[in-house]
């Protein structure tokens, strides 16, 4: 497997772009579109917030059929929490879609990303898409990526490609997310593009499995949004021997689904709102995995631990009370904790360390925390960054 | 029920105090002491944090008989993950506070706040208790809740008096609590003083209660601490008819007791760590309380929520999003929110408001958030305050 250039419109028969269509006060690029040359075996996951936006519902429609054909997305607003309207919106989304690209709107999923609760002028995308014809294109998917970004400060896009008994298939994938992330899903868009021919349960089942053990596992704010969708498009093109069971080649594909989803969900983690740091949480010798997930993401959640990480103070406590109020059972006499390849604290004891050499591997941008649990032989890894001014700034006044 | 002044001295028979002895470097106040002139009932509920700093393990063991007369707490240093020596430090600070008062070790409890995983320096203690001889007093409780001060920029004390079948009976207290607070408990001492005459199965009952009703509804930071303990002494001098079985002399003291905790919590929220805003949530027309206490803490926990009031944005979306994300089952379309009395979302949508009237009401310190969920007849009130640039300025260099 190789990284490549080229995002969502690296695999064989992908288009993208993006334009700004005025949904956005500043301007800026608002709307997106991915399309597949033919119809592609389509799969999802979906927030699990209680309240869901509008197009998760159109989406949820649109792959009963377990197919699709394109992705349209607009940013500035999220389409959620505005009554029946949501739906009729998300649907002339689709229609809009369908219509520039003569395909129905079935074929069409649709995500929407921004403020809550306002009506979405959708009358601005009609407009845009009759008027510019030349959006896409085969090195569209910047433009893409970029159009989908709220306070996102760089566009997230990777590609890879590897081989599948002898044949060349590629992946590729953007997506959005800065604030409002966490589990379950971040606040996030994620668009994955691939030319492998698979059947559409087996590409369900491999995208689920990506989904947890990447995008589930950055967090910035705990807090889980109304609107998270992560599509994957898999239009065959690659001309492999379809994947139709739980076998070497599907392992093969998975593992590159889940190098591509985790690669995205760690630029989310890196572009946290007003990150300074970004923070890997390593939890070793846990009970189970379950458990070193909940103890790694009770640390990178918890507020104390991440403005200590802001302020590059070896604040080893705060760690291990993070852990220690998670709910899982563990033994803390058994417990050691280490900032990069510093152990501070070391079977229920804090240890005497190099406070010079504790300040320089905290004045790092990247930052691992590794604990070891002592009750067991899983382990679980998290990416968080730090809470700075700048997080407090950006969404003190976000709406207005 | 009436406030009264005095605070832990407020009720027959109590003395308190509090000196610097040198733990903080800052050579501000950090040991306190309450003690009764007799032997007292008492009761406590402790961190459900898995880690546990070691006074509270001395204070369990002394807790053992339901009796206690006296209780020391020092502010500076958490006697947390320390190793065996935390213990070590705790049984000596509870036989300076004996030897002080001329009663057995066992009578004392022990709590310390402050910087987890170093030694806390116990000699400092030992030496401030053999030099001062006058610490002690009936006008000390202020002393003593400033001694116990963190991060906290006000000391927090509370009495009240009320009538028990003809008998005045008295219940006063202080806490200390400023960060790391959050349900289950708060990072957070409390203790309570009564004169009360109850038994002690009654006594630890009627503080469970409380302590959920008040101390387990405010949050600052979502961290609970290896710390938290609330104490409760019962002296009996009062010279009531002993309670001595659940009835309207157990319901009135319980009344009573909850009064003064739920005043005790209400000042730590309003003194979180940068806070600029009280922040009430009420949440009605859940189906149980466990489901509206659910709802209320995942919007009091929410950084979004909370940096946005910061920002007197009314973004209510934000709001509606935490509850979604509780876990708690409800139909959002059935949901209703009002900022104040300013309704901003009504089944479902959102509602065009008056932004102006808006402003105003996100401009004030105190603010109101009510939620109707439209699914039962339970409600649920919790505090908390707002997330600002002072949180983590406070929490990026608190251990240096």
């Amino acid at each position: 497997m190789k990284q490549i250039a080229g995002g969502v419109t690296a695999p064989k028969g992908y288009l993208a772009g993006g334009i700004a269509c005025g949904i956005k006060k500043t301007g800026t690029p608002d709307l997106a579109i991915i399309a597949s040359e033919v119809p592609a075996k389509a799969a999802a996951v979906f927030t699990k917030n209680k309240v869901q936006a509008a197009p998760i519902a159109i989406s949820k429609q649109h792959l009963q059929n377990g197919e699709a054909q394109a992705i349209i997305v607009n940013s500035g607003n999220a389409n959620a929490c505005v009554g029946p309207i949501g739906d009729e919106i998300a649907v002339t989304m689709c229609q809009a879609a369908a219509d520039y690209l003569n395909i129905a709107a079935e074929q069409v999923l649709v995500a929407s990303t921004g403020v809550i609760g306002v009506p979405l002028p959708v009358e601005k995308i009609v407009t845009a898409l009759s008027v510019h014809k030349d959006i896409l294109s085969k090195q569209g998917s910047v433009a893409a990526a970029t159009a989908i970004m709220t306070t996102d400060t760089f566009m997230k896009e990777v590609a890879v490609e590897f081989e599948l008994e002898g044949t060349i298939v590629t992946i590729g994938g953007i997506a959005k997310g800065s604030g409002m992330i966490h589990p379950n899903m971040a606040t996030m868009l994620g668009f994955i593009t691939t030319d492998v021919a698979i059947e559409q349960p087996l590409l369900q089942k491999a995208l689920s499995r990506a989904c947890d053990l990447s995008f589930n596992r950055v967090t910035v704010d705990g807090d889980t949004s109304t609107n998270d969708s992560l599509f994957v498009l898999a239009n065959g093109m690659a001309g492999n021997k379809i994947i139709d069971q739980v076998d070497k080649a599907y392992s093969q594909f998975v593992a590159a689904l889940e190098y591509v989803c985790l690669e995205l969900a760690k630029m989310l983690a890196r572009d946290g709102e007003g990150a300074t740091k970004f923070i890997e949480i390593q939890v070793n010798g846990a009970k189970n995995e379950h458990d070193a997930v909940t103890i790694a993401k009770s640390i990178a959640t918890s507020s104390l631990v991440k403005t200590a990480l802001f302020g590059e103070d070896a604040n080893w406590g705060r760690i291990l009370c993070a852990a220690g109020y998670s709910g899982v059972d563990f033994d803390p006499d058994q417990v050691s904790i280490a900032l990069g390849d510093l152990l501070v604290y070391q079977n229920g004891v804090g240890i005497v360390f190099d406070e010079a050499k504790a300040k320089t591997i905290l004045s790092q941008h990247d930052i691992v925390i590794r604990l070891e649990i002592g009750a067991g032989n899983a382990a679980a890894t998290v990416w968080t960054c730090d809470f700075s001014y700048d997080y407090v700034k950006i969404n003190g006044s976000y709406r207005t």
